[in-house]
């Protein structure tokens, strides 16, 4: 029988109790966003909380899918219950990628949850289905929930700054910590991996992250007692992957004694609050601008008249 | 004399005259944001009007910004005054190849103006600053004004098909029209290039697009008198790219014919105003946010007790 005839009520019944159809299910669901969406988010939101939730993001190409496959094989050796929510990138190389890497994780470890979602979504975006998606898997006991994205965009790298543990994933190469500052993922990161560290030019990767980071301590981070640790990884050789998930693990922990997972999670509620009320917003003034009472400024505005932020005040203002 | 301290409406109108220098101190406020942004609107928006403003985006390593060069080369060579905004994507391969190809370009041509920028922004983002620069550079009498972006990332998308024709650049690779589809910018598309259309499976890729495009002409399109043409181009010898221009032409041509230019330049005025309206309210929620009222909200939902979607109501629904 097809899940899809079954009552909402069951499907969470069944996915919470760890069965990878209904799971599988329910993440669909909250991809398509609206009421059962919010029926789901209901049963999951407060059994998620004991999860650990690690973003992980960085530049397309740094290896970062093929590092998250070793991340899953390290934690289900430990006797985690690991599972992956991955924003497919648009490019087919990435994308080939991933699928190779889903497979053969697929044959190493049958117990990890890997869901891979598209760049772009339809309804609400990604900025609520990723953490809609994390908080079911969560909820049906897996530990710890990884996000994936690409660090290109602001909703994917907002999204993965929304974790628990933010991990930013550079690979040597000229300059490309100094993208990763310019891309916004210097202030997001908890723990810095230079991947592909067997390249020339690691340890100028390295020096540069060090560089910077001593700069920003100049200038004050959110976490003054933490200092993002950064580790040398070579992803296809598995070096380096057990001290990631150590400094995971060590993140963990200063979060709890610092009584910052809290501070956390307040963030991410924020977060969560704030993008949800956008998007309700954003639906509502779509709306208004079909109404009549717009045609005329945005017929003005169209042709060069009326400025766009003369015009958006109209729109705005009576709500501010 | 440093143009920081020329009075903006005399920078300006060094701007508006073709004064380089000018112009790109204008670009940076833009950027920046705020009141100079404001003004700077104001002074651009109606002598903008007359420029095309071409959109080109897709995945990363696409080949894109090879080809935008080959463009710009191709519109100087027929007389036009082509300046592009190209969103930097924070990949440092990717990066270095635009650095090489903006210095190549900057040697073939010194008329175009090339203007580079961050990903994420950190006021109003590119959401906002993109348009705004494109106006800056069309009120400078620069005409057309190409904005590249990658085709990653809501934004971004969003941002390149605001423009009057978007051109969508795919590679032959499995899967690679789908991965596009996914990414939501089939729906975006006034013309696709499959570029590197020497490589193996450039056949498939065509026959790829041609389906899906059958497939949506079936599903009804935004313009149902333009069928999107599929253009192979080799951007490394040129090959191709003189077809592109001259669809690019023949778009415009079929908009001003029908009337749709109006239609496109509305869209993007309420755009612009809902992105505008939306960073404001954004704003606003997130002082609300901060205020102790909220502030119990925001703890329930970091403990698991409140969800997200009913404290966000909270949030929004006096505005709705």
């Amino acid at each position: 029988m097809s899940l899809r005839q079954v009552p909402i009520d069951q499907v969470i019944e069944r996915a919470l109790n760890g069965d990878r159809r209904a799971i599988g299910r329910l993440l669909s669901l909250v991809e398509r966003g609206g009421d059962d969406a919010e029926t789901i988010e209901t049963a999951t939101h407060v059994r998620a909380r004991d999860s650990h939730v690690i973003g992980i993001t960085g530049a397309p190409g740094a290896g970062k899918s093929t590092m998250v496959a070793r991340l899953v094989a390290a934690f289900s050796a430990a006797d985690r219950r690991p599972a992956v929510v991955a924003v497919d990138p648009s490019s087919p190389l990435t994308g080939g990628a991933i699928l190779g890497d889903r497979v053969r994780m697929a044959e190493v470890d049958t117990t990890a949850f890997i869901r891979s979602v598209a760049t772009r979504g339809h309804s609400g975006g990604l900025a609520l289905s990723v953490p809609g998606s994390a908080r079911v898997l969560a909820a049906a006991g897996f530990d710890p929930v990884i996000i994936e994205t690409v660090g290109v965009g602001q909703v994917e790298v907002d999204v993965t700054a929304a974790a628990d543990t933010t991990v930013v994933v550079v690979t040597p190469g000229m300059g490309d910590a100094v993208q990763a500052n310019k891309a916004g993922l210097l202030e997001v990161a908890d723990i810095f991996v230079v991947n592909k560290a067997d390249l020339p030019g690691a340890s100028d990767a390295r020096r540069d992250l060090e560089l910077m980071l001593e700069l920003s301590h100049v200038t004050g981070q959110e976490d003054a007692d933490h200092r993002p640790p950064i580790i040398m990884v070579n992803s296809l050789e598995g070096d380096g992957i057990d001290a990631v998930r150590t400094a995971i693990a060590e993140h963990r922990d200063h979060l709890v004694t610092t009584d910052r997972l809290q501070e956390r999670r307040r963030k991410r509620a924020r977060y969560e609050m704030r993008v949800r009320a956008e998007l309700a917003f954003g639906a509502h003034l779509q709306r208004r601008l079909g109404e009549p009472e717009f045609a005329a400024t945005v017929d003005s505005v169209a042709q060069g008249d009326d400025t766009p932020a003369a015009a958006a005040r109209k729109l705005w203002q009576p709500y501010a």
